[in-house]
């Protein structure tokens, strides 16, 4: 997502208490710190309104927003702090490129990467979170049979990562080309899923597990 | 497809020379009887233009197009004996149930399954074209690194065949859930996909490999 700077946010984010600052140190520790069994991280989480939504629908399980944005974190960060239901949900304003050191090995179990930036141009196609290096990262992080939901408007972005997960290894369980033919209440919606719904354009999804050798 | 009986198709198709009537007894000496060292096979080929198409597009490339309904196959056959090109074309009316041995082992390169029948009542799910029992016969035909190119605008039937294709061992090589948002010149339209083009719908595709241990 790109945007404009948003002053009261990047101001905001750094006074967050939502906010993990040094998530290295985290790694391995994530579900003490969020007094959980279960943890999903959202990579890209834009303004923030799935994670939020999402830790509000599952209060049991643990949640992780992640965003490179400052001004997105930052009205993340604002809306998860003044939230007042008991939730488990922290936030981290970083570039995921070294998404593998901050969480220990096989403690992620589901990974969710909704309307990821598709790098369109060929030689930025390393840049797509669904590319390998990261999806190199996510097995080490994810935990055994640990799930990755991809949703997204974007075709090309989609045709991609159903090849480039599969080469790696992982195995498709799920797949939808045109996902909001049906109800999903168990799955929140984003800001963008919904501008692409009411414009009648198809979500395509799919779920991936990985099983370590 | 469904369609109701043509009189004259089904009273010319046991005349048409274009037909095999006894497949099974061809199986192995497909290349050989079409002069030809590649064979491709369309199961379900309707009323004929895909193959025939196809057939003129690649005049060294042997095609056996396959039809179970009796007008559907006779429109198709007529077709076929009236185009005066040099094609390497064949047509088998009958279910395609019993493929397995039609063919040799490793004897087709290529098999078409363009907007077969989607079964959508799961108690039919056997009859899909891209269900177990036909995927195991479709490996035992299919040549080495063989292809299978579908083609549908049926969103379930395509989700459907991707998970079943994926789990019987093959590996997707290409995938479009969008396939004429950019020209194909190297692949025909057909009848059905002409009119969901028209219509402004999505046509899906895959192409899967094999790859025999």
């Amino acid at each position: 997502m790109r945007m404009r700077k948003v002053k009261w946010a990047t101001d905001y984010l750094p006074t967050a208490s939502c906010l993990v600052k040094e998530p290295s140190k985290q790694a391995g520790n994530w579900k003490k710190l969020l007094d959980t069994d279960t943890l999903h991280i959202e990579i890209g989480c834009g303004k923030g309104n799935y994670s939020l939504d999402m830790a509000k629908m599952y209060p049991d399980t643990g949640f992780i927003a992640i965003e490179k944005n400052e001004s997105a974190a930052g009205i993340a960060a604002k809306k998860y702090d003044e939230d007042t239901e008991k939730k488990r949900l922290k936030l981290i304003q970083d570039d995921a490129s070294s998404i593998g050191e901050w969480f220990g090995p096989r403690e992620v179990d589901v990974i969710h990467l909704n309307f990821s930036d598709p790098w369109p141009k060929k030689r930025y196609a390393k840049r797509r979170l669904s590319s390998a290096t990261f999806l190199d990262q996510y097995k080490r992080i994810l935990s055994f049979n640990g799930e990755i939901q991809m949703k997204t408007d974007n075709s090309a972005l989609f045709e991609y990562s159903l090849i480039e997960f599969q080469n790696a290894g992982f195995k498709m369980v799920e797949i939808s080309v045109d996902y909001r033919r049906e109800k999903h209440d168990e799955d929140a919606i984003t800001e963008y899923e919904q501008k692409f719904i009411s414009l009648g354009q198809p979500i395509y999804r799919c779920v991936w597990r990985y099983a370590h050798d």
